[in-house]
């Protein structure tokens, strides 16, 4: 196959969302940051849609905040430093509704059917109309997805820098900068084996300069952090795959990728995102504990942080909640994905999160980890293929943030309210004895534990109260 | 309640398989190892099975090994060097064929209907007698499922002593021994929170206080391993739970443990045994690496090996093939709890393993460790509630063992014939590159390896030969 | 085994909750049903205890409702009318806390250790005290929980009568009635391989004669409706199941339910209760359309309807609202067990409901369906194991009323408000059209349709709108 | 957006295959039956490749038979009588590698990188050449996979004429036939909300038309089956759904089938795939019951029979053997989708089937059935992404066809041995007496099967010997 062939099947798949629209809308020749503090300012993408502001939960506005109020203090901090919510770009810009039995379905008016630069260009500028028009300040992004893929690593290289150019413009005067960025080593072909974890040397090596130049343009936007997301990394069968060596090679790359990191100054933090399965049969970084202890094994655990999905943990057998509690008593919690699956089917979903009571366990951990900075909640969630219309891309994101914004009022609530945390103290109360105390600090030994057990008797043993702890937490929302 | 009468409630509860025959066997004065080598020992308690033999492949005789031939000898060792199977006695023993819809259904003749020492004795013969018409060396146990609980600790003890003595008096002029022992933490009410892990300090210490005595016999009996289960060390809720205070908890309990075994002089291999959940909702040795993951957080992990347990595999999400093979990647393989699981069911059904398929993924990872010992192959597996009949205990046993036995002949087959180990070979061949070596040995950073991608171009990605991978497998059974 | 034996060992195995108390509470003489209207009657059993009140959303007690308010009028119907809760005799009264690693946990002060038959009388106090304290009219049991088995049919249909007896008399001055009542036929180990489903004919007679005076007694005590709980009607394994023979016993037996209903002139409703495995790996009332099929097969479909659980449509794949949507559609939705599944465990955990939104959509269906009378909402949940006070009892039981409030609540909310109704309705208004109801008649052949679809070219298909309709949902609530 | 630009993106999307080969092999002007007897003949498409033969279970040529025989007889039948195994068009040939995180990752040498009907045609004689070097004579296709979608409805019947007409001419001389042909209906956009259960009148009609045109050209091609698979008949959420008028339009769709097949005078059997899940959360044929109440509700059962697919067996929750069993006890057993699924994933993944036991009881169930003609067995079954070069096609097929047909042999010594039906034979023995056949008769009420109870007394149980059963049924294999 010749190289422009193949560059035109990439296209082809990559974006799977062109030939679209006949008389796409004229592209602005500017577009800053100005006018979107204007209430009568329309854009060029999304001149329907208003901006997003806070009505309270009493409005029938669906293109409104229910509970989500940006500058609004809670626990001494605004409601957007909360949650830094995040846009990405790969779902809301180049989602296309395809699925395994299905074609593109969403032909968004600002595509013109190719996979152009120009086109990657006009579709990073509606990118920041959409934030500014949600009012959200970072944004999440893999390398193919904001730019063309080339015919050779270097005019891919090419094609970044022109996309990633006219992002840098686009920020300027604003605030919006990338909560994190990432290489995308899963779509093309050559990563069919994985990318650090590939049976084949110059895959490694592939990705090791994707993954380095991706390091580079989130370092030189100023983002905060830079997620690995394991993608390919795992194996499909243990027949064919020396597991061993696989996860060696990864752990050379994390180690090439903290040195690379710090030989450019790069301050932000490096995030694995823990996920089970899908697309392969077994990914490497599995769940929060199997991460942590792969970091664990290979020294590393001090130059990572996890990024948890609520989605994978679910698909991993646990909740949302344990996997952050996991990563937060690990010392590892660094970024949230905030998307839910569907507890009835088997695979990843990403749906935005619309269940309260999930959402204020997520809150719940994120006060007690003091916040979530540099991190933040970025949206890994899609659309449904079947959600068609423009403004569904804004109901969705509306929807997930307001979701957000009650877990944390109800977490709040319940916080200041109090009971639920006597509920745990009294729990536990009998650890804040001399022998609870001695246990804690290691002083007491099998010998003297059996003294205390016999003088003891039959202990007590109280009830849990769990009806009563889910009566106080539901009552709360 | 009345001592006496908690007394009695446990007798209920525990056992539950009493009060059955109104006309128990004679209980012989004396059963020593010497009958069993004699053909027509009948024995007091399986008058009317046979020693088992190995009649090979072509047998029709249920009451006979197919496969497993206990001294044929295989890559250098003894088939009963590579199992060194041992009968689990709760299982086997203790099981009523209760479940939480049903009653007990299992009336053996040898009970008599009490939860008394003395019929406690009677079935410790029982389980001498089973070990040999079998031939097997090894069995495995829970302190409260071979001597009755006391009302005190003390009376548990002393019952457990006098179990004991019996036991190590029927080892006596035989190979057999314990493969490992356990405390078991988890039907006495006081355990509903946990053992170490329960919210009531009072509870640790009675727990510690069992532990110790469960090592402590052991010990004594010339036990080659002790394992840790889990058991109720989990939680119900995270809304009533303060997981962090439990697992610091449990590292201290496991670090008096590693003391205490120092202190008695005990060599064995300490065990913990991953499962993910049930009876709890999460339990804190989730799988191989979550285990793994707190071993080395709490710098116990040249401490401790895993016992791993195929069902608990498949409940966890995991092939049974990727927990040993995980295991065995962290050094921590010490031993197998060979069952299996039902692939449609959501609970740990703790079936003999029947599958060759799967038995001989599990021999080639024991291959690949060089063996199990000082480990082995508890079956750690029950009959069926509807299989009541006295023989089913031999014939579950018998196909449990022969599919073991299976699946080491095909994993030698495979070893041997070669193709599937070539296969994967070729597969990573690119490896043995110079950059290959460079990158394994620490010495390719990102810039080097940015220009070897550039020097390369688009990097050649062969077949995974999966389906070739299976045929080869499946065509060696 | 003699008889007295049996006897004592069902004893322990049944109840396991016994043995307890060595001083019994003073059982009342008489307890009648004129005390509970008294806001200081204490009553026997529950004295801490009070009647349990309506106060509001903004209330600190757990110890009153918060949504339900019973005489409270919402869509022209009493709140209590479209409830009809029901207390479940056996989870209330008989759950011990045992689970398949634990011994009972729960020692309720009535109990006295015995399962007498005096003892059950107690226990039905206790039940009537419990349903007026929580102001409920409806209960609901199992033949073998609310009286001892006896040692032969005769004396366990004796057992029943005396326990019968009083509960006539308890129910006399109140409204109080059995909601249906239930055979237990998967206990005892005669039910091993299933009741009516046996593999042994006499135990088919056996469960034939069981239902027979289940049936009699619920017609006795006016209950409304009488259920057949799949149990252990299914198969552990294909290999030994004849499943063709056994699903035409199974319909024999219902067509003989079905005469001696109408023999004995009970109009009350013959439900099936779905549950797709458990304790069996398959049973034969999978989930609903698997019962509807049934039914149909055997001509059965007008003489039955389906008791839908929420925690066996979860096991079984599907949501709540799923499995009463099938029930309603195939005109079949008979009653609900109002409970709730762990998500990500794969057992029955049968929890009490707390999920606000799941309770929203299953009172759509219910209001959708006309109410669910003369069926009703049957709390079919349990206690935590760990929960082991009293006021849990109540607790659990109020947060699920105030759960199933929450929802009738929301759902009128979403009808009132209309927009997700009227999102459905512009969704389907391609089928108002001409060659809708040509369709809909059957008058539309493939023809027709090619030529029309020729006619139209390409059809118009139009978003969804799923993250809309999701945030109407949440919002309503 | 034009037709053109919308004909070239379902080029991009459908095939996803293309621009690949720059130098495709010459196309032979006819390839007829004939050469294919020649062992020496090589074939345009795959010269590498010989007839693949029947080598016996010693060989180790991976393009062998080891236990597929076509010609030997086995119980009176030929083996290829008994499977009429059957290559399934779309995944052998459209098969593309895509996965939700991937892109194509297969290319074929004969693929000339258009979606023109050159290239179908040119596919269809690959297909053919395919089919002949494996010794099959049967295929499926999807209307859509084998010939390219047309910007109208008209020029998509032409070029399906096109290629159907070619088709024609390669069967003929050749015993090649389809075993059944569909109509694709969930990959183009217009089919998101399902087809005949689309929420868009005007895509009913649409999918009427294309499944007249697919029913006819099965038809013209000799096809012997005619299968409706569900792909988006289904829901993705029930806030947004009516599922009362898309089942009522379901049926009227499966009338207007019924009378068209009848029409034409296809003789053939229609056939109902089902499908739990995937693409949508949840289809309307989810399982063999379900489908069978959905025929039996609205009066199809007679029109009927079920297509069963072994993954989509496990995706319910059941054995591929239980699905099967479920159907021909329903009358329904129409065909077999011969694949299999990841135990530990959710998701289909339409694997070639490699286990020999669940082969075994796949072919107990059709020796019941008496043979599964005029069905047979399809390979709904890919080769799994990472698997590139074109002797994987092969392999797979192979490794499949010998899966089946070692399932067979076992099946027939299990049937021949006999001690498996013996054991059936006696668990059942009970039911061979007077009242066994009262009750089979619907002879025996309740009063009267109350009295024998009593007479009874204590009904006998005995073992269900699964362990047994177990054994005897691996022994087989």
């Amino acid at each position: 196959m010749k190289k422009v062939e193949f560059f035109m099947l990439l296209l082809c798949l990559i974006g799977a969302s062109f030939l679209v629209s006949a008389d796409p809308p004229t592209c602005p020749a500017d577009l800053d940051g100005k006018c979107s503090d204007s209430d009568d300012w329309q854009g060029d993408f999304f001149p329907e849609i208003p901006n997003i502001k806070y009505e309270g939960p009493s409005t029938k506005n669906p293109l409104a905040y229910r509970w989500y109020n940006a500058e609004e203090e809670i626990l001494g901090k605004k409601m957007k430093d909360w949650f830094r919510f995040s846009v990405a770009f790969w779902h809301t810009f180049r989602g296309t509704g395809g699925d395994p039995f299905g074609a593109a379905t969403k032909y968004w008016p600002w595509e013109d059917g190719t996979n152009s630069v120009s086109m990657a260009k006009r579709r990073m500028r509606a990118n920041f109309e959409f934030l500014k028009k949600l009012g959200v300040d970072w944004w999440c992004f893999h390398d193919r997805d904001i730019a063309p893929d080339g015919s050779t690593l270097e005019e891919s290289n090419k094609n970044l820098d022109e996309v990633i150019e006219l992002a840098k413009e686009l920020q300027k005067g604003s605030k919006i900068r990338p909560l994190w960025g990432t290489a995308q080593l899963f779509l093309h072909p050559r990563y069919m084996h994985g990318g650090a974890t590939s049976s084949e040397v110059g895959v490694y090596a592939y990705a090791a300069a994707q993954v380095k130049k991706a390091m580079e343009v989130t370092h030189y936007l100023g983002g905060e952090n830079y997620v690995f997301w394991g993608g390919r990394e795992g194996y499909q069968t243990l027949l064919n795959t020396d597991m061993g060596k696989e996860l060696d090679h990864l752990a050379r790359f994390f180690e090439a990728a903290v040195a690379y990191k710090k030989k450019i100054g790069f301050k932000g933090t490096l995030l694995i995102e823990p996920k089970p399965q899908e697309p392969t049969k077994h990914q490497y970084d599995w769940d929060a504990a199997t991460a942590a202890n792969f970091l664990r094994k290979y020294g590393l655990v001090n130059e990572f942080k996890l990024n948890i999905e609520c989605n994978h943990a679910t698909l991993s057998g646990h909740t949302c909640h344990h996997e952050l509690e996991t990563a937060r008593l690990n010392g590892l919690l660094g970024n949230i994905d905030a998307n839910t699956g569907d507890a009835q089917t088997g695979w990843d979903t990403d749906q935005f999160l619309t269940d309260v009571g999930e959402a204020t366990m997520v809150m719940m951990s994120v006060i007690k980890n003091g916040g979530i900075a540099p991190g933040g909640f970025n949206f890994d969630a899609k659309l449904r293929r079947e959600s068609t219309d423009v403004e569904d891309l804004f109901i969705a994101h509306i929807s997930g943030m307001d979701t957000m914004a009650r877990g944390l009022r109800n977490a709040v609530k319940i916080l200041e309210e109090g009971s639920l945390n006597e509920l745990v103290r009294k729990r536990y109360a009998s650890w804040d004895s001399e022998l609870g105390k001695q246990i804690e600090e290691g002083k007491a030994d099998f010998e003297y534990l059996e003294k205390k057990a016999k003088e003891f008797g039959e202990p007590k043993v109280s009830s849990a109260k769990q009806e009563l702890a889910e009566m106080i937490f539901k009552s709360a929302m």
